[in-house]
């Protein structure tokens, strides 16, 4: 399947979670075992030459195709979740949203010390929950080799928060 | 791995998320690519004689094995989520807590008719959750033929909420 193909697995709801906003609703992907194949294939191709020893999926879902990608890499698999989640020591992040501030935490043992580390979300919107992952798996003794996404919303500009870091987004909106 | 072996990749946590409370932290199973397969394997071991096309994963921790799952079983997937997160038409259960309610979400038309359902979420803790999940899958038109867990912490006694229904749980507690 094309990324074109796999566009007919996404489906747009207008006007969620707010007015004015079209909402990329992956529900049909997660649907179709032949679309979830394709879009694991289409990313694990992407890595194929790299050596990835952890995927860290980005709550909630980013558990989705993070653990099949994880699967496929035979990588280790980490969450990164949202505030007060997480048992034992943590490390967290907060970082500005356009109305108050976000929190994400990880558990300070959840990746050995220099393992490569791909970074897995949904969709790469304005790149601020992405951004603050990097630095926090940085923060905890990872090296991001890469972010991975399903689709990407360039008309956000998401990547500017990401720096020089690779970046691979199968869909482009 | 036996049942046993898979528990050395579940860490207690004393005391979280309050006090007196032992957490069953599964970050170690996440971790190990070879835990991961053995899991999903004794779970579709269970249900290898039966007809499954639809697992649904309750959020978000029932993301991670669910979409293994949907995976290993060429089953669609299908999210069950928090209030507020799924786009489009949806139904909604709401139902009592300790202290308070809570309420999940499903998309009315993620379920073709008739269709034979796994339920899966990491823990059956009290069941009020996958009680009320079982509910608000058939009110849809799903039928539930099991209920899949990673593990059961049976001094609690869940299972009772979820009647006669067939349940799963590769560890128990």
């Amino acid at each position: 399947m094309t990324p074109d193909q796999l566009k007919n697995f996404i489906k747009d709801v207008p006007d969620f979670p707010k007015a004015g906003i079209v909402f990329k609703d992956i529900a049909p992907l997660l649907a179709s075992a032949k679309a979830r194949k394709a879009m694991t294939a289409a990313i694990v191709s992407n890595y194929k030459n790299q050596k990835i020893d952890v995927v860290v999926g980005i709550e909630s879902r980013g558990f989705l195709f993070g653990m099949l990608l994880a699967e496929a890499l035979e990588a280790s698999f980490v969450m990164l979740r949202k505030s007060n989640k997480l048992p034992g020591d943590i490390e967290k992040f907060t970082y500005d949203l356009e109305y108050g501030t976000d929190t994400i935490e990880i558990q300070t043992d959840a990746i050995p010390n220099g393992s490569h580390v791909l970074l897995h979300d949904d969709v790469l919107a304005t790149g601020g929950t992405a951004g603050a992952a990097v630095q926090l798996i940085e923060k905890i003794g990872g090296k991001v080799i890469s972010a991975n996404f399903i689709m990407e919303l360039d008309f956000l500009e998401g990547r500017k928060q990401l720096g020089d870091l690779d970046i691979y987004s199968v869909l482009h909106y």
